[in-house]
């Protein structure tokens, strides 16, 4: 089953928008590069991918047999989608299974974003032809459950932007540890007519309490690192200058620690704060049925003709953009 | 069932209580008002009503078909007894039945207090006839069970004392901003010897935590703005000056949104976050019956002999009061 | 079933090595007192403790009927072992039946201990002959379990290391207090290759969310009053000079209060925030089962040749040292 089975209808009408925007802009960003393949229609953020084409966009660096780092590299705005979805697969099931990695930390080589939403461009031939994974669920809300569970140590360093996956893979890690300047989390989605698909119905409320859950969801607006370290959506709000040292530090340490003490210390507090697989479920289905329908069509189509998807204003203040929308 | 179902004895007591403190007193707050009809007994906050008996005081304000506003309006201390509670059930059930509103906000005219205690000196005949509520529960918490499920999203702004009933209101909603100089909440019922009765013990812990939310019920103190805030009582407390433009542009914005999308997303959250009503069936029972017994007849009569129900300072500082009765 | 069912050859080794340690210093910190029992190997904490044979070592101070304090004093560093399980058990059960007691205060004569981790380099003859507890746990977690569900308020005033055992109490105490300058939380077990055991991974992702109990947990370092306050590890961090203030005043506060109110309040309160003691049993086992394994016995060791058990800097910094000790 693809991840993303909304209509073709409406996958036609945002490639058609994408398509227009992209003809009548010619460019983008005024770095001179003309783009010739987006005059077919092809997505415009894959077209950017061009010039990676041949790198890796999650690099997983294995910097001792015990310590490894993934980085999220999908220039301009690190966009997750379906194409990126079996590279981070690989990697989850790496972790799950390598005898012996204590310690993973998920961070950004993009400037200004650690893992932003959804790809809502992708196109259906993009969709990986994964089979189920191991925990039944969808691909996307699969991979972070199994994270949760893994036998190792995940630790989020959050600089930049973590919207939408970026914040469901934060909430489906171990720890998360923030820039206080420069770390934006968010679910915006409910602002655009969607509802949240990766998991944090289930997890943010165990995380940060009813209250606080619902202002972050329904409220769906940017939540800076210390916002953040109050309401306790990051472990702490760390300065900038020092969220480097303090994250590398406590993974050399836990990475010097015993893996199997580790391990069964995490499968017992999983006992007492993890969502089942089945309250996860319903989640990605109501996300799925969300993208189809007008309300949130008539959002994205209003926030892509604002820059949706492109380097610039609108995804650098996403939170802002979607209270602007004044639709019905 | 009523649900004043104290004993009759018990509500004689008070009742007698009440009438002597008026009769000595004559008046109260020197301003020259003489009040005949207390003479024959009749409770001393109802005859304060008489001079707004034909306003609504809990009044339903829509300032657009998807915003809503309910204001308190019950001076001179805002309690809140078994007459009002058809006025606020008909406000919730349109809550849960209209088309159109996503969110409505709480407030309170009444300067000081937001919502407080329940009225103890409230007469049998006072009781309203209602039907069962709709979820099993007596009518209060069936009321607060109900706006929790609502479709809808619950802002409760705090200026003054949520003290009590106030405070499960606050609970019961959605989401909890205070006033940072003005802002007081407490469950102060333990103080005199109750059981709080309106759903606390079952949504406080899972807000807050169980050794907090312990400290909040069993030291029954007043819990200022900022400490409510650090404790995630509250989602934040604000600067006094900030507070109103804060809920009014969170409540427009999250008007703006779609309806659909806001009650799919809260009902998956509540799935993860909300007690069932069996938990809090037994919370009301444990109230009326902590209500007849001496120890909180006694305290209760202590309290109404320095000034409890009426403007002063035993209201304005139930939290320090309660712990001065030194009764054993 | 003894509570320390680590194998002889374990406990060989960490008796060998402590008698090791004490043949070859002599003495310690410089006071002139020989220890001549050390030489048959006998434990080496337990010759400090004959300087207060006669005085007991958990003490129990009835300030009221209704306000009880037990202080911890067990120098030099206020370790927990089996020979002061049944002090403490014949406390608990006291605060479990007496008729009288509402509020009982836990705290520590002893400089920079709060009370820390368990008793290491227990003999196997020093166990108590227990019946199994009420609640079919283990002894040590069968008191924190009885504690936690006691009718009594039970209040934690940290002052000093609060590390294991002493974290592992403070959890399953009613509300925790620490001194902002002096207090230190710690779950500092996975360092050294063990499983906390005393019920942490059940108690503190429902206290503080899973990402800072994992943090706790896994990075079992030392977390100091103001980081404490933020996680809600303790209720309030307050300044070292109110601390004592503060929680006289709270504990005569709720001495003052109605005995049942009280125990209603935190029945229904327990029913929303405690885990089954079935969540809790597999904690001790993972515990001694780690205590096994040449991964704690190699940690263990390299910890009691530094100072470990000991005045000195490796119980004052505990974290720190659990992080240097670079084994595989």
């Amino acid at each position: 089953m693809s991840i993303t089975c909304w209509s073709e209808e409406a996958y036609d009408t945002l490639k058609w928008l994408a398509w227009k925007l992209i003809r009548e802009q010619g460019h983008e960003r005024g770095n001179g590069i003309t783009h010739p393949q987006i005059k077919d229609g092809t997505r415009y953020q894959q077209t950017n991918m061009t010039t990676i084409a041949n790198v890796r966009q999650i690099r997983l660096e294995r910097r001792s047999p015990s310590y490894w780092r993934v980085t999220f590299d999908l220039p301009p705005v690190n966009i997750f989608g379906p194409k990126e979805i079996p590279q981070l697969n690989e990697i989850i099931t790496s972790i799950e299974t390598d005898a012996d990695v204590k310690v993973v930390v998920f961070d950004s080589a993009v400037e200004g974003f650690f893992l932003t939403h959804y790809d809502f461009l992708a196109k259906p031939e993009d969709q990986p032809n994964l089979p189920p994974g191991r925990t039944g669920l969808q691909p996307l809300p699969d991979m972070l459950a199994r994270l949760s569970r893994a036998p190792v140590v995940s630790i989020v360093s959050i600089r930049g932007r973590a919207t939408g996956v970026g914040s469901e893979l934060a909430l489906a890690s171990d720890m998360r540890f923030a820039s206080r300047e420069k770390a934006i989390l968010s679910q915006w989605e409910v602002g655009a007519g969607l509802v949240p698909g990766g998991g944090p119905m289930a997890r943010l409320p165990r995380l940060i309490g009813r209250g606080r859950a619902l202002e972050v969801l329904l409220g769906a607006d940017d939540i800076p690192g210390d916002l953040a370290e109050l309401y306790g959506y990051v472990n702490r709000a760390l300065p900038d200058a020092e969220l480097d040292a303090f994250v590398e530090a406590l993974a050399t340490r836990i990475a010097s620690f015993d893996k199997q003490a580790i391990a069964e210390t995490k499968r017992l507090v999983d006992i007492a704060s993890l969502p089942t697989d089945a309250e996860i479920v319903p989640e990605w289905d109501a996300f799925i049925a969300s993208v189809g329908r007008p309300a949130s069509q008539t959002r994205l189509k209003a926030l892509l003709e604002r820059g949706f998807h492109r380097a610039g204003d609108v995804e650098n203040r996403l939170g802002y953009y979607v209270g602007q929308l004044q639709l019905k």
